[in-house]
């Protein structure tokens, strides 16, 4: 195949030479999960990267400990109460440090080769249009700022040369099992879900799930938003919508298949009946490492897929009647509009109730499945063409949502 | 991502437009397995395809109604002795036709936009080699080619411009799950095996198994030829020196693990820890119709794969105790020289007499095994730069393996 292949080689693609010139990274979310697991990677290839900001949410003491373990040049905390804190603990390092979301905007606008985009929820979106208006690369794992803004994040991304690298592992499985196909000949995507670990619970007990259950998934380690949101498949539902956006495919080329081993990730069919797929052992490493140097490649520290090892891999239709926070979802995207931004949002804001131990497990499906027919009967908002009106959107859902929890 | 993506497009990328001209080809071994699902395909989308040439063995009324069905301008035989059948079934079609190994790699050379090479055994070889020289592209099922004269044939392709596309569906999967990636950034490479009919059985059982037991594949609809190598794993290791050529990858980057379901058919693994797989339901009309419109995508008639409904998929190490076979062809790749040649050579002399009930199962690997020590011991042949010194090595080989029959 050497002489037969009809795709060009890209021209930047292989491992990195040891010689190559190291890669600037702006770190958004860097006292994260994904932020932590970045900086592991990192590690592993001390003069393949160079980190010219970094940005945290409210840990000062974390962020300043990051931004030196990895020789930042910038640190960024978004809260601007740590700001003091911030400066004590970066005294004397030189590196220069600031607060407050403008603070995290102006790391988002750094000069870099690739911007991680990495902060959890709807915080994550003005710094990745700030990204992306300063045309950057961004390895994107904040999915709320596509489910909530995702046409004017493509349009955006069109309009200022920005690249958009799916760092969501189905996101980036499915992004390594396209390949060179051209995209119009897809008939599906599919994604998988673990089923979390209520995945064999009647409805009943998941309706009286506790906080610790919903935290206990069985394959991920990753924040609490995300877990808690997986625990009830609605993690699933925005991921399909995360899809939908990034690469173009309409709502009914979407699929969700429940496979609890978590080690196929997603899956791309053509009409001839091949399927091409994209697997690892479920380690946010893998997804990251792929982001960090695409199209070339690099060790991750992620222990590597053995499938004589694992054995069985099973796959089972996900159960929408003990997990309606999918179905919720997936209308949501199908009536689209201002919709997703407000399913977005009352999720996030009945999350935050679940965790502070407010409302039961039950009540969040309950607050968005209310919250996305209440805007539904006032009157949809229209598809937000930029990020004010997404927030204004976000804004009006957010309100309805918590007085629901009432 | 519709602006994100590095890999440019394809700029043949697509499905087939309706108006498109119909794309010609050259079908060697119509009569054989390949060849019938290739019709099945091609009858699906009559606009499609035109046929220049079909070539045959030695069934000429199947080869005629083959040839009649298809609308092809040529037919060929490759037995000389069928060819006043062949005229008297032909009479009156318009259809010319000619017999003779001359004959099918005059087919062979007929101008066209694709050769599916899909002879069985080593008698592909020549025909194969036309194609090559004639520069065209090549879908090739032909996999004793491959492991007989790779060298020859990888280094042909590129002095002729000749292209290779990969029928076999592990190959195919592996073709397909490569994408863009720069191949150099492989870290591993698995093609899958049903396991055969015996996966299960006692080494003691395997060994008196009855030629309809071999025959028995559990899910492949194949010629007899490559049904038997695959109850014995033969076949695995006939493809991975297959892959090895095709790819350009070194055999201990190869790897095979038994897959019972059929329904995984190829992996690449890279350094981050990614796996792109290669899936479909096991019917090879997927890696035809493939191969047939690549880079574009057409329906094959073949049933889609849902993951849901197949449910569980198992993997398990190959046993090389029980399937020795396996090891054999491992062990003549690592060697390399004329080796492969002669496994091969062995391998078709013994399978020709398990058909012919005049030995038994485990012979077969017995007289390929001895077949191998014998040609090292007498001074390993180096590795066939051409066509004819491939042949040579295999007439010797063949020679010794019959012998070894009595």
């Amino acid at each position: 195949m050497t002489s037969g292949r009809d795709a060009p080689q890209h021209p930047h693609a292989g491992t990195i030479p040891d010689d190559a010139a190291p890669k600037t990274l702006v770190i958004l979310g860097a006292t994260g999960s994904i932020g932590r697991s970045t900086a592991q990677i990192l590690a592993l290839h001390p003069r393949a990267f160079t980190v010219a900001a970094v940005a945290g949410g409210r840990d000062a003491a974390a962020l300043a400990k990051t931004a030196i373990a990895l020789g930042a040049q910038f640190a960024a905390l978004a809260d601007p109460s740590g700001y003091a804190a911030l400066k004590a603990a970066l005294s004397g390092t030189g590196i220069a440090c600031a607060a407050g979301p403008e603070a995290v905007e102006e790391a988002a606008r750094r000069p870099c080769d690739l911007v991680v985009g990495a902060i959890a929820g709807t915080a994550g979106m003005r710094p990745t249009f700030s990204a992306i208006r300063a045309g950057r690369t961004i390895a994107l794992a904040n999915k709320e700022t596509l489910v909530c803004a995702g046409a004017a994040v493509m349009a955006a991304a069109e309009r200022h040369g920005a690249k958009l690298l799916p760092l969501d592992s189905e996101h980036n499985a499915i992004f390594q099992a396209l390949g060179d196909a051209d995209w119009s000949t897809i008939e599906r995507m599919t994604l998988t879900a673990s089923g979390g670990p209520f995945r064999d619970w009647s409805a009943e007990r998941i309706a009286s799930a506790t906080l610790d259950q919903a935290l206990a998934h069985p394959n991920w380690a990753m924040g609490p938003k995300v877990t808690i949101d997986s625990a009830g498949l609605i993690n699933k539902g925005l991921e399909v919508i995360e899809a939908h956006h990034l690469f173009g495919v309409p709502a009914e080329k979407l699929d969700v298949v429940v496979h609890p081993q978590s080690v196929v990730h997603g899956l791309v069919s053509f009409a001839d009946g091949s399927v091409t797929a994209g697997m690892a052992l479920p380690d946010m490493r893998v997804p990251i490492a792929h982001c960090l140097t695409y199209p070339r490649r690099i060790e991750s520290g992620a222990r590597k897929l053995d499938l004589a090892a694992v054995g069985t891999l099973t796959f089972e239709a996900p159960d929408l009647a003990r997990f309606p926070g999918l179905g919720v979802a997936l209308a949501a995207l199908k009536t689209g509009g201002g919709l997703p931004t407000v399913f977005n949002a009352a999720n996030e804001v009945a999350v935050e109730a679940f965790v502070a131990r407010r409302i039961g497990f039950s009540d969040i499906v309950r607050i968005v499945e209310a919250t996305c027919e209440a805007a539904v009967a006032e009157g949809l908002a229209p598809t937000p063409t930029d990020v004010d009106e997404a927030l204004a959107v976000d804004h009006v859902a957010r309100e309805r949502a918590a007085a629901l929890l009432h």
